[in-house]
């Protein structure tokens, strides 16, 4: 597939998500019954969109496969699947948070090549199909490029929350964040793409799964930055993850990391 | 003031402090600058934002006063004062995150009357006039309510950093935190904006300036909430702060934090 191919596909499959997800983002209702483990909107958004976005991938590209969370996956052994989460962050979601997004990610022959991440309420669209990283807002169309920050003791970090890690993992964490300028919590695949535009130096996160987490790969690789789990592996099967601006402040926060 | 008049002139403001706070928003020369001790765009940002608000009400309204965080407070036993914080949660906003607003109250005789939180990015403002409480995004306005859950183990906590309380105050917060369905971390003034949407329950911070809570009280209020400090008392000073969708929760989430 082309550049252009795919990320016209991208843009679709968002849509197509955004069709089934915005309309039910702050209802009050999605927040009664959520954590009830009652009638659950915000799994049928969830549900809904993954159901959509399978059903357009197969119209489009049937020899294709498509991995997400709300059902088996299917062809996963096709040259191309699309790996799928139609609403990360779905605590944000129910909170009227906008940090929440719908990731859709591209992998061929299992290595991620092209991802986006769109914020339908803010209309933010972070993506990477191999020839760079763009965001997508308003109509305008502008290149991602990482920070340039080299030391721990310059950059800003971000976890969805400290409490995330489980104890044997939390010193780690806690050992990366005291060496960084500022730390701040929050924001789910949001900090991802904060890492891609510059804003933001680290992301650190625990036990993700692999569709928490292909999509956003490309487009920070693609913008300079460096994506990999804590043992300095390949990030594309989740685990514990590690997201950074540059190679060097890579290597530190590894370091701690892996130590 | 008519409740009209004061609405316009909220909406006034908010645009001449956007000329000054947008343009520099996701600029990268604002991170590299703030934490360094230089030449710092956010402050400038917030100053040009403040000094330009003081000129509008001194212009538009001179027997008025004003009291912000960047110069003294002006006229500040006139019969009514403009509260104003043009970028209130300036770690977001250096971290390109939308959670940071502009915040400008207004007091009659040292009462909380009115008061708006503009998100110049999302393009959300929420506000207040003594006529309910509103969101005005996208050209629609929509009347804002607060949830009607009136237990702690039904609530949504937000808190911008667990790590913000001083250790005294620690653990009071984390009793709240304990007895709730959910805790969120980061968000700022935005926050307290989605405990008038309806969104999240409570939010509790400490050591907040009269600036960062004042135009946010009347938000909550007019939307059926509560806002006082830990001791129960009026918030508009500052102080220790507790937000709350309705009186039950606020009582239950009060006795623990005065306890």
């Amino acid at each position: 597939m082309e550049s252009g191919e795919i990320e016209n596909f991208l843009h679709e499959l968002c849509e197509v998500a955004a069709r089934e997800t915005l309309p039910r983002f702050r209802r009050p209702m999605s927040i009664d019954n959520k954590l009830d483990g009652g009638f659950d909107p915000v799994t049928i958004a969830d549900q809904q969109a993954e159901a959509a976005i399978r059903a357009h991938v197969a119209r489009q590209y049937p020899a294709h496969g498509v991995i997400g969370e709300e059902s088996p996956a299917y062809q996963e052994n096709a040259e191309y699947c699309w790996i799928i989460d139609p609403i990360d962050g779905t605590r944000a979601f129910i909170s009227g948070l906008p940090s929440w997004g719908t990731l859709i990610g591209l992998t061929r022959n299992k290595t991620p090549v092209a991802g986006i991440m769109h914020q339908p309420f803010t209309g933010e669209r972070y993506l990477a199909t191999g020839d760079g990283a763009f965001l997508v807002h308003h109509r305008l169309r502008t290149g991602l490029r990482t920070s340039s920050r080299k030391k721990l003791a310059e950059a800003t970090l971000l976890t969805t929350s400290p409490f995330h890690f489980p104890d044997r993992k939390i010193a780690a964490y806690q050992a990366v964040e005291r060496q960084c300028r500022l730390a701040r919590y929050g924001f789910d695949c949001y900090g991802y793409a904060m890492v891609a535009a510059g804003h933001v130096d680290l992301v650190i996160e625990s036990d993700l799964n692999a569709f928490d987490i292909v999509a956003l790969i490309p487009i920070i690789e693609q913008a300079g930055g460096v994506v990999t789990n804590w043992q300095g592996d390949v990030a594309c099967n989740g685990g514990d993850i590690l997201a950074s601006a540059n190679p060097q402040l890579h290597e530190q926060a590894l370091a701690i990391l892996s130590g």
